[in-house]
């Protein structure tokens, strides 16, 4: 782990950066990540990426009512990740709408990918209806791609 | 599973046995079911003991503010369960309190018992302290070891 | 419980239904079914269908190396489902290719769909490479569709 | 996270200390942490202060055949963690026997406990009976209470 990534990720040529380290907990019988928890290294990373980016979803629920709720994902298993894998969940905007948002993830080792996540995210109001994404959300997702995003980050730590 | 215990168990001789198949989401690399996995089963098997003696948790809550919480848990891991097993927990009212109870739940595979897991829980108000148990859930309770409950049971589905 | 699916399923107009019962460890703090939890119910439902079609997949792995994995999934989550709810998995074949096939699991609450998996799956042998469906698979999956197979399989029982 | 541990932890006063964030896997429809992912947290922490203290689980069972299992487990349920919440699991050594240990470990956040585990670890031999611990496992543990652990461990990264 050592000259891994920290704990809580970094921000790289567009993309969040966060590490995930494979337990039992996450294999199974096959030797392998099962299957659905992919779907939880994704959520975790997407939860750190806006935590890092200054979004606490907990707060902007309890202020505002709006909660980003997942509507579509599609996933290719490429390849499996095993246990002790070091594995990297890269993140990147891929499209941005008026109440949703479109996101790619790929969970990769030393460099290879493993397996693909193209997940629709959408932005929800306290009625249950759909709701304009947040200005400082596009904002913070736009900082992303932004090249001084990193050096930025790294002074505000 | 042809000659297996119904979806939702069955009442014998004092024991609420409630069937359990062990799915790839429930092992892990080693080949075994992952440790933590038999919470979730024995906590199951609590659900539908309570269900089927007529106690919906929900309502209980959503009426009087009462709600049952684990205080403590011992497990006994004698024998590890494997992918396709066909498992039973089998659970006994060990001790009656004022505010709580004590449930003994084994974990069997064709009569070896696998994991012995003894369950201290606890009945909290709405106010979140100790709260007497209903006497609905006694009544219930004491019915297990009831030899009439069997025929009983039978009758009222 | 009383009037629902019996615990290995049933077949019914091209569909294979296995039901799903909602427990504490399936939901989340959000007070629904947390996301990624559906894919075990569908592999729970695949696994069930296959052992009721009399394809045991452990015993076709030991005797031909035989596998299958999922290469793709897609979901669609158009509703949530919340504790204690009683689901049921529909599981229909979509395509059957020469060394994949494709099926199409609806999760439903009452007769509403909640959440829609598109999914592909593919044979593999034993060098890793994929492998031809086996014919007794292939026989199997297209009972399904069969008007005879729900007569059939009470038979079998 | 700012001033949290790092991502592979801190030994201090005798203890490992490991950093745990609450995601939404981990909660449930109550608003906590499900009871059985506790056992998740603690078996992290375990994986990473064994690494730390340069003992690799799977290189160990490959090279001499030797597996920890848990045996038993003691739960204590204190007060709940939540969402989001920043968790430090804390391992202690309790005892060392011929072929067994007990450790110690409590789920702490802010100073707070709010569960602890006693858990009863067997070293089993490829035979499946006991097997007498590695020395170089009991001269690890042994330096965790070492007052110059902390430095050493620094220096060997």
């Amino acid at each position: 782990m050592k000259a891994g990534l920290p704990r809580d990720g970094a921000i790289d040529g567009g993309a969040y950066l966060y590490p995930v380290r494979v337990y039992y907990e996450d294999t199974d019988a096959a030797g392998v990540v099962y299957y659905a928890n992919y779907l939880k290294f994704a959520e975790r990373a997407r939860t750190e990426m806006l935590r890092r980016l200054g979004i606490e979803q907990q707060r902007l629920r309890a202020e505002s009512g709006i909660l980003f709720v997942v509507r579509r994902c599609t996933i290719d298993f490429l390849a499996p990740a095993r246990l002790d894998d070091d594995l990297a969940v890269e993140t990147r905007l891929a499209a941005l709408g008026g109440a949703s948002l479109d996101i790619d993830q790929d969970v990769v080792r030393d460099g290879d990918r493993l397996v693909r996540l193209a997940v629709r995210i959408a932005c929800i109001g306290s009625s249950g209806r759909p709701h304009r994404l947040p200005p400082a959300l596009k904002a913070a997702l736009a900082s992303l791609s932004n090249p001084e995003t990193r050096m930025v980050m790294a002074h505000a730590r």
